[in-house]
Parts: C-alpha cells; structure tokens; sequence
C-alpha cells in the first residue's frame, strides 16, 4: 500500500456512513473514490461530502476497483459477512461497523477469510477511542489502580429503535449491550460467565417481538473480578453511558460531563444538560477511529479492535441470551 | 409519656454509644438518665457528654428503671435480641442499632416481643435519614420518576474490620450490604429474588473465616424491576456510597459530595477529596434517626424503619448468602 | 479560670443566639448558667436549650456574675462596644458577633479596653471556621500556590435585610462585604487600596437609604495582588459565596457543593440544589468557632480572630464606602 | 456570490492558518483555491490539508484573483488593515483573526473601506461560538435571567507568548484582555467606563516591555450593571476562560468541564483534568464561526460579529490601557 495516499471505497450510505464521510473528507491522506449504495441517490447525495470521484450500486463493483486500497463497510448488518469476505477476496483492508454478524457461525467464516488473506481489519467499536475510554485504558495499564476488582457499566438510549430494525437487530444483548461487553474487555480483560436478568418494561415492540428493554447482567472476568452491565432502551435524559473501574488503589470513573459547558442557577439550584445524541457524545471517537485505521494501514500495522475483539463480545452476548433464556448462569466455554 | 420530656438510658458506651450521646445531648425534650456498659469506666467516660445522673454495669438494671421512658442499644450484636426483649417487656420505647440478631429465628423472637407489647421500635437504619436519600424518597413517591425499572447501589468501606469482628458478623452480605438491602426496600420496594456473586480479592481474613471482601448481586423488586449491589469491604479513597435510581421520567443518583468545599487547580487538573469515615458522611443521619425516634415517641406516632424493615433486610441478607454458597438464584419466599 | 469547666453568659436570646445556644449546650466542658435578653420570654425560651440556671433581662448583672467566665454577646450592634466594655472590665473572656461599633473610634475603644485588661477577645468572622475556608487557608500557608497573586470572592444574600435592619446596618460594605474583606486579609493578607464601584439595580429601600445594593470593588494586598469582591443584596438561587485565590502554582476555588447530595436527571438535563440559608451553608463553622474560641481560653491561648482582625475588616469597609462617595480609589492610610 | 460554491484564499499558513485550514477543508461549499504564504514553504505545507489549486507567497496576487470569492486573513496583526482594504476593495467577503489593528485609526480607516465597498466582514472573535457562550447568549435574550446587574469574566492563557510577540502584541489588554471585552459586550451590551488595575507579577519580559502581566478590570456597562474581567498571561493549570452573568431571576457560568470525560479516584480523593490548549477548548467554535461566516455570505446575510465589534472591544481595551497608565477610571467617550 501507498503510505501517503489511501483510496477508499465507502460502503453505505445511510446515516452512520454519512458521518463515516465527514471524517474521511478531513484526512489529508485519504481519497473516497467511490461511494457506493444501492439507493444510488443516497450515494450520490454523500459524493460531494467526500469529493468521491464515482458513485456506484454495486458493492461488488466497489469492492473490486483496482484503484481502492481500503473499504469502509457501513451497510445494514446483514451484508456485512459477505462483505468482508468480498473485501479480504480482493485484498483490501476492511473496516467493518459492528457487529460481523448476528450468529457465531456466519461471523467465525467472514473472520476466517480475512486471516485467510491476512487483511487489516478493524470492528467498529468507537468507545475504545473515546479521550475517556482511551485515558482509564492508558491508566490502568500503567498500574494506576493495581489490582482491579470491580466494574459496572450502563448504557441506556434515549429512546428504542424502530420495530422494523428490532425485529433483526439480534436482540437486546447483541444489538445494544455488546458496546458493553466490548468495553468489559477492553478495560477488565476476558469475560468467562455471565449471568442476565432482562424484562420487558415498558416497549410493547419488545414484548411482541420476544425481546427485551431492560437488563441487569453480572459478568465474571478471568482475572476472578465482578462486572455489572446496566442496560434500557430508554432514558429521557439521553444517552447515558458511565462505567466504573474499581480495583485496589482507587477507582476510575468515565462519565460524560454536560454536554454544553454551562451552569444556570434558579431558584430551583442549578442545571446543566446532558448529551441525547450517541453522535454527540461519541462524535469524536468516531473520527479517532477511522484515524487510527488509516494510521496503522499506512504503516503496516494490524489495526484494532479487530478479529478477536469482534468475537469475543459477541461470544458473550450470545452467552446473555442465552443466561436470560435459560434462567441460570452460563460459561462463555458454552458457546 | 410525658410528651415534654423523654428519660432515656443509654446501652453501650463503645464508638457508636458515643455517637449517639453527643446527638442525645443536643436535644433538649432528651434526658439520659443512665448510662449503662459492663466496662464502667466506658459508661463512666460517656456520663458527661449527656450530664447523666447515673451510670451502671448492668442493662437489667438500666432497662427496668422506673425513670425510664425508652431505651437506645448499642450493645454488640449478639445482645440485642436480649436487651430488646427485655426493654419490650419493661414497656420502654425501644432504638435499637441493626442488626436485631444475624438468625431469623432469634429476631423474630425479639420483633415478637416487641409486638406483644406494643412498644415503639426503631431500627438503626441512619441512612434513610440522610438528606440526599430521604430526599430521593420523597421525590420518587411525589411521582417524580414515574415507573421505576433499575436499581443501583454501591457500598464499599475504608477498610475491613478487625479480624475478631468479621468471625462475628455474618458474613459480609449480613454485615454491610444490609444497609444496601435497606436502602434498595427504601426507594424501590419489595425483593423477591436474589443472585448474589462474591469472591475473595484482598483479604486475608475474609479467606480464612470463609467470608468473602467483594460482591455483585442482582436483586428482582415486586415491581419487576432490577437492581444491582456492589459491595467491597476496602476503597482506598474512602467510604462509597452511591445509589441510583432509574425510571420512566429519569433518574435520581445519590452521591456524596466533596467532604470539603474546595477544589484545588494544579499542573494536574483540579482535585476534590471524598469522605473517608463514615461518620463524616452520615453523621447528620445519626442524628436525624434519633431526633425522627424521640420525635415519633413524644407525639406517640410508631416510629420506623420498624420491625419489618429489620426482618426483611435480613431475608435478603440470607437469600444473598445462600445464593453466593448454592450458586444460583435464590427467590425470597425461600427464606 | 479553670480550664475544665467554662461558665457562661449568653447576651442576646434572638436569631444568632439561638444559634449559638444549641451550639453552646452540645459542649461538655461548657456551662451556660445565665442567658441574658431586655426581652425576659425571649431569654426563659433559650434557656432549656441550654438548661441554664437563671435569666437576666440585665447585661451588667449577666456580664458582672462572679461565677461567669466567659461572655457570649449575641446582641444588636449598636450595643456591642459598651458590652465589650463591660465585660473587659469585668475580667472576662469575650466572644462578640460582628462588627465590634459601625465607627472608627467607637471601635478603637473598645478594642482598647479589651487590650488595656488583656482579656481573650474573638469576633465572629465564622468563615473562618468553615472546613473549605480553613482548608485554604493551610493550603496556602503551607505553600501550595506559591506566590498569591489574584484573588476574587463573591458575597450575595437570598433577599435584602429588613428597611429597619438597613436604615442601621451601616451600608452595605460595613453590614455584607466585611465578611468579604475579612476572608480577603485571611487569605491573601493586608489590603492597601480600595476601589469600589456600587449602585442600586433592584431595591427601594436601599435607594431609599442612600445605600446600594450591587456592589464590586477592586482591592490591591501588601503583597502587590489584585482581588476584586462582588456583592448583591438578593440572589433568587441563594446564598452566594465563592472564593478564589490564584496563584503561581495554580489556584484554590472554595465553593459550597449542593446543599442536598442528590442529582435529579430528566429530560432537561440534570439538576442539583443550592443553599438558601447562610446557617445551613456555615452552620458546622458556627459551631467551630465557639469550639475553637472555648479551646484557646481553656489552654490559656490568645483566640482569634481577634482585635485587630475586627479593626482592619472596618477599616477596609469605611475605605470602599469613602471610595464609592467620592468616585476614586482610597488608600487604607487614609482611614 | 455563487450559493452552493464558496472560493477561499487562504492567506497565512502560520499556527492559526493552520487550524482553519483543516476546518475550510471539511466544508463541502468551501473550495479554497489559493493558499498565501510569503514563507512558501508554509504554504506548501498547508496546500494538501485543503487540496488547493495553488500556492503564492503574493497576498496581493492571492485577494484580486477573479476566482476567489473569500478570504480568510491569518497573517500577523500589522498586516491585517491593508488586507482587508485590499480584499473590500477587490470585491471579497472577509473573515478577519482579530485584531483589525492595534490603533484606533488604523482600524477605522480598514473599516471604513468595508463598509465603502460593502462587503461581507467577520472578526474572529470565536468565542461567541462556542456552545457555552451561544447557549448563554440565547438565554439570556429569551430572558432567563431577566435584567442583568453583574458580570465577571476570567481570562488566563497558560503561558506567556515570546517576548518578540509580546513586543508587538499593544499590551495585555489589546492583545489578551481583547476576549473578555468582546464577551462583556456580547452578553451585557455596551460598555461605558472602564477603571483597570495592574501589575507585573511574574513576568521579565512584561516588566522589561512595560507591560502587564496580572489585570483586574472594573467594567460598567451602560444598562447600569457592573462587571469585573481578570486576567494573568500565565495559569499553570491551563487555559483558565470562566464567564458568570449575574442577574435578577438567577446566574449563568460558563465554564469549561474537564478536558476528559473521566475522574481518578485515589487516597487523594478524586482528579479531574482541565483544558491546556485555547484550540482543545475552543477548537469546536473555530469551526463554527467559519461555518456561519460561510453560511451567511451563502445566504447574503451579513456575518458577524462584524465592524462595530471590532472597534469597540478595541476601544474598551484602549481605555482599559489608558485607565491604568493614568490611575482613574476611564470613560469610553473619551476614547
């Protein structure tokens, strides 16, 4: 690969892969040269966000342009396997929104294709890049809080997602929680059991559909430590995401702070917001993610989260569903 | 009683004794009469603190007193089933420290007698009187929340226990998460199941008498909703108590503030402390139960946490401790 | 005197006396054998609080006990000099409510005759006592911000005193901001120069009065510092005070948390109280002082603040008010 | 103007060049066309970031070139007067860095060329763009707060600039203090009397130039409220920006959260981080304030804040600048 110049085909079009071309129309280095989408208007209205050369709807099409040195897969989920198989078939370095895939098979077999060919590939799990996120790793890697003991987790949406994308999300624990999960392992090392209480609480969608809008989920981690994950498809206040780290020397909290820097007191106290919007929130991790890609493709780098960390949350994912079903613990060797 | 004027003796003159007699003195309706310890010269040390007119060895003695109206026990725990019963029968108002007895048949005895008589019980339940949670409690039964669905709380000491005391406490869910357990009755109702995980990270002691330091357990409300208790028996940077509630309109966290109004800007930030003793974090709690108790008894209204409150944290304390042995859930009907 | 037991006159049964009642009765070493008021219900309704043994309606008899030995003087200002007076002459020790006299002279003589029988005297600037102020104080002193060189405090009440209150408070330097300038000298240390801008923005009466109600005025320190001090007479969320010292190493910011520990989150965002009444803000530092003042004379020790603490704030006060008249910057030489 | 294609010269490719650069580059409407540099290479250096056509060390050249639309002035201060004269002139619309000139008549000569011509104008007071200013902005003209009766604004730069900056920088109130000025009339109105106290504090070069290096300013603008602006060119802790507005129905601060969404919790307490860098926390607004000089000149619209900004934040510092040399307060009629 050319280090100072990388070409990019843009996969999807919709609203992540829109904010996918904010962020790749500002590194210098990078060049969209197509976007492709099969509402070929969609694509077309993304073009000149990226200054792309063409625009395409095949993703076959796309995939396979000698000119384009890396894909970006921002499709529905349910392409995503075919894609990256697509994509390492030709060579090129993947980066693919998460999940790979709903089940453990079809995302094992798209996985081995990239070992197969030894693609760069990195999983769309932007929190690990998120100033807070990166900073607790930084720390507790450096030995800050010794021993580590304890963590908790939430993360709660301002509010559920339409029925229809429901309906094949996966689930509660694969489609919202594995965020959760992946962050687990990203600050806390390997999940081996789990254990997931869920209820329906107020969603009728989630009811009908046999899902679920609220889950508590203990997690024990191979280092002997506890986790809990809080999980709700809805809060009023917004996007809450906060997780604790607890271990022998102290503990480290990442919190979003008020989304807008200011205080107003009444005479009821003082208030300050909260951030509602995940692209608020996570906005720039977003754009630090696919920083990071680029930056170690250009330099011959494996990137990161990749193969692994794409199975390993799902593996415990799978394994929530099935500790709910089943009414017990589960060990992630059961899946 | 005579409502201007309450006689009170004071059992037990150890660290929580003189808590509570540097409250007693403060409130003028109150008059301890007697201060009463096995070691005299404790009950000696604490007399001038309340200027009372006796002190002496024997709760008997004390508990039977013509002059006394209502009695404040803080004895060791394996008295006060005793002391309770013997207070109930010499019609005395009774406070009692928690917990009544660590069995359930021993406190139920205890709860019995007092119901046969009639007297006024309370339970040393301070944090109820904290004005973050008492708070809490009222916005959430002004409807500030609406429907409730998640529950968390954490409880972490400065440190474990002497050894001597750990071999007699219960177990840490009997010992410390009560007070979780309490405060998960307080603001969300009834549990009716348990799943407690638990494990020795730390402590040698905990190792040895086959108790654990550090816990995560799941906790099912009436409602339906979830909960979750963190607890540890060490947090180097002090006493953490934080509770959240979460729900349809929502949430409410309760969460201690800076124990001192001052933040410090350096080359590193800014920097706040956080309370250490748990007498620092809850001393106007200690205060407040025992002003609501004389308050309650002087206007002969029953005051609370009551006799149920008592007896069915403990449930959940024993539903924890068989769900952590047994290794699974552990539904309250089973207690 | 005997220095494990302090007897006391209480001189003045209205609010600030209360206050100090209950503070006085939860002393061991203290005895508070008479409360003294020209109002007798006023004195007989304090007096179990502090279950003294007689009322006076007469200052002199109180002040001229042979069995007191130490005054607490709770009174209206304007009787303040010649009670310090009296009890200077009567050989005891002396702890007196903000300001000694409105006036220079009056001041300086009775400070002088606190000086001449060499009596302990203290004046009640509580901030000091406050565990956030105390704590800046020993942070500086022990050289954590090195160099001081801006330092910037806000003093704003809930509502306006009384028109009667004000008509005899002096002004607003003299009656709000010595506070302000007395934590300026405790912290930053003497001022030299004032320039005080003031005018009225909301209050009749203080029009009314001649006086102002918004006040902010530049100080210059000994030092070469800069401060400045803001003030109002309302602020609709409370009780305003912040404190900021800068300096070479970073800066100290001492800003009372919310008075409740509890974050409400909705869908405005999140929301925290504020505290309304100057007593529930510095209550616990009402009770130091006394403490600290009981402490000094019991080891024989000067207490403090003291004469000249009480005479500089003045003097700085009677500076910002020539300042303001006279639309100019005033030396304090020149007071 | 062509709407739905914006052609920039960009001239000057130092620091702040730099930084605009990367934003003009992720606006799709924005082409910059020519980047001007009399340093070549710098230009060449920034010419990839906004994939610009050409490059030219001749501002001259850069401003009368029929394709361009804009231009985006980033050169030195003394430059910035006969660039925009020679850009209103050749018919450009002009987003200018502040300040227009260090003097009084410099400035209006450069804006009178503006107006003479017509032309679109924007200063870069960027702060006005910042989420915290604007949401305060838009409070208080929806009359949050109701009448406005104080305002204090803090200004601290981490470092000083190099003493050749310094040198040419018009003094700290022309070059730092400029800021606060512009936020004081952004959210109070205008200013009518200015009483400036300052000193050297720390600083050599300041000392040596006649310079300041520490400021406390007393502003009174002409609603009749009172403010106060304080600055220091160095704060250890960072890049120190506080605004409060203090009014009748409550206040509003504007304050920076940490820097980090993430708190450390040790035996120290806890530690938050804070903001070093003006561009870490100001970068969001640099981009917004381009966004809306681009959105405005599509739309026809005049962008702002514009001329009159300009010179009167130029005035209120000239003043300030006179108050200090002369030791009197200063009114803006005399500047």
């Amino acid at each position: 690969m050319k280090n100072d110049r990388i070409a990019v085909a843009l996969l999807g079009a919709g609203r992540i892969g829109q904010e996918h071309a904010k962020n790749l129309a500002s590194f210098p280095q990078v060049e969209v040269v197509v976007v492709c989408d099969p509402r070929i208007e969609g694509a077309e209205a993304v073009r000149p966000l990226v200054r792309a050369r063409d625009v395409t709807p095949s993703p076959e099409e796309a995939v396979n342009r000698n000119d384009v040195d890396a894909v970006v897969i921002c499709t529905p989920t349910d392409t995503h396997a075919a894609l990256i198989e697509a994509a390492a078939e030709a060579g090129k370095a993947i980066f693919c929104e998460k999940p790979v895939a709903l089940d453990l098979t079809r995302t094992q077999q798209a996985l081995a294709a990239v070992a197969k060919k030894g693609v760069a590939f990195q999983i769309g799990f932007q929190r690990r890049f998120d100033s807070g996120y990166a900073e607790a790793k930084r720390r507790i890697e450096a030995g800050v809080l010794g021993r580590l003991d304890q963590f908790r987790t939430v993360g709660r949406d301002p509010a559920p997602p339409p029925k229809e994308y429901l309906a094949k999300s996966g689930g509660l624990f694969l489609d919202q929680s594995i965020h959760e999960f992946d962050i687990a392992r990203f600050l806390m090392g390997e999940v081996t059991e789990v254990n997931a209480w869920g209820t329906v609480r107020f969603h009728p969608d989630a009811e009908e559909l046999g899902d679920i809008d609220t889950a508590t989920t203990l997690l024990r981690f191979s280092s002997g430590a506890l986790g809990v994950v809080e999980n709700s498809r809805r809060a009023v206040y917004g996007y809450d995401i906060v997780t604790e780290v607890f271990g022998e020397n102290g503990k480290i909290v990442v919190q979003a702070e008020p989304k807008t820097p200011l205080r107003e007191y009444s005479k009821d106290g003082y208030r300050l917001d909260h951030y509602h919007f995940f692209m608020d929130r996570f906005g720039p991790a977003f754009r630090a993610e696919l920083e990071a890609f680029f930056h170690a493709i250009s330099n011959g780098k494996p990137p990161g989260p990749g193969s692994n960390d794409a199975l390993e949350s799902l593996k415990i994912a799978l394994a929530a569903t099935r500790s709910l079903k089943e009414g017990r613990s589960v060990k992630l060797t059961e899946i």
